[in-house]
């Protein structure tokens, strides 16, 4: 069914926010961009996502200016979307919902964990380090495999086969 | 576009809590629950929403373990949804969604501020007390109405109207 894209009296800032990002695939979208996807193939092969359906929320997240669209820097030319400050900005959003998921739906145990790139400490919900309490911003996080990802069925594409092992957030995957 | 309800390997815990809630209107009736709106017409009258989108959704909610639906108190003997202990764990995604909402489209200022119950420090986006550092959970989290509600065209519906001064989240609304 299609919403109204204002929802007409519904200006709270939560309503704003969501008219941009109240959409499941692009909140997987952003959140891929936080691990350093950059490319469309990228994107296309970790989400399993309906390529039109990709290239119609890239736009939407360029044109909200969540991500930038700029050429790529390889051979190909192929073009990249770059997470800019605004969505940056949402991080503790991603985190939130994973951690939700992580404590109502993770039977197994969570498939990613967060720690702090300073300390080791292991990284919370609200994005705060359990071992010097610091606020940690994604920059400075830490994405490991988590117990969880041995009771998944394992998956081949180029982009989980990367985060297998702990990488830092936001660095720039570079594939194939 | 139909999307599939279970994300094809999609398993991480954020794309799991995508599947509950990842629907702009499932996040502004969990909102208007952490107001303490609990009947059926009330959330028809403050989120402008058709009738059997709100209908499915609540079911949604309800089948989710994020509301309940409890016999109303009243002498009508409407049905109250009411936010249970899985919902008010949702509190950390609504907030930071409505700090990043305040952040990138809140022009005029915020419609809403939040503070903290016990010692009046302002609540930020972390859902952490600026004056007492203290972690705020929603029930010692007071909502103000903020500068930019004056620049709104007035809502003249129940929940509007209740939310004109400040309250405290989770205290039930008895309308009408």
């Amino acid at each position: 069914m299609a919403l109204p894209r204002d929802y007409s009296g519904q200006n709270c800032s939560a309503a704003r926010a969501l008219e941009v990002i109240g959409e499941r695939w692009t909140l997987l979208i952003v959140r891929d961009a936080f691990y350093g996807v950059r490319r469309f193939s990228d994107f296309l092969a970790h989400l399993d996502i309906p390529r039109a359906v990709l290239t119609d929320r890239l736009n939407a997240l360029v044109e909200a200016e969540v991500l930038e669209r700029v050429p790529g820097a390889n051979s190909r030319g192929h073009d990249e979307y770059i997470i800019t400050e605004k969505g940056i900005a949402l991080w503790p959003i991603v985190r939130s919902l994973a951690g939700w998921g992580d404590r109502y739906y993770a039977s197994n145990g969570s498939l990613r964990t967060f720690s702090h790139a300073d300390c080791g400490g292991r990284v919370d919900a609200a994005s705060r380090c359990a071992r010097c309490d610091k606020a940690v911003p994604p920059a400075d996080t830490i994405i490991n495999p988590g117990p969880g990802l041995k009771h998944q069925k394992p998956r081949t594409d180029p982009v989980s086969a990367i985060l297998a092992k702990p990488r830092r957030l936001l660095e720039p995957m570079h594939l194939g």
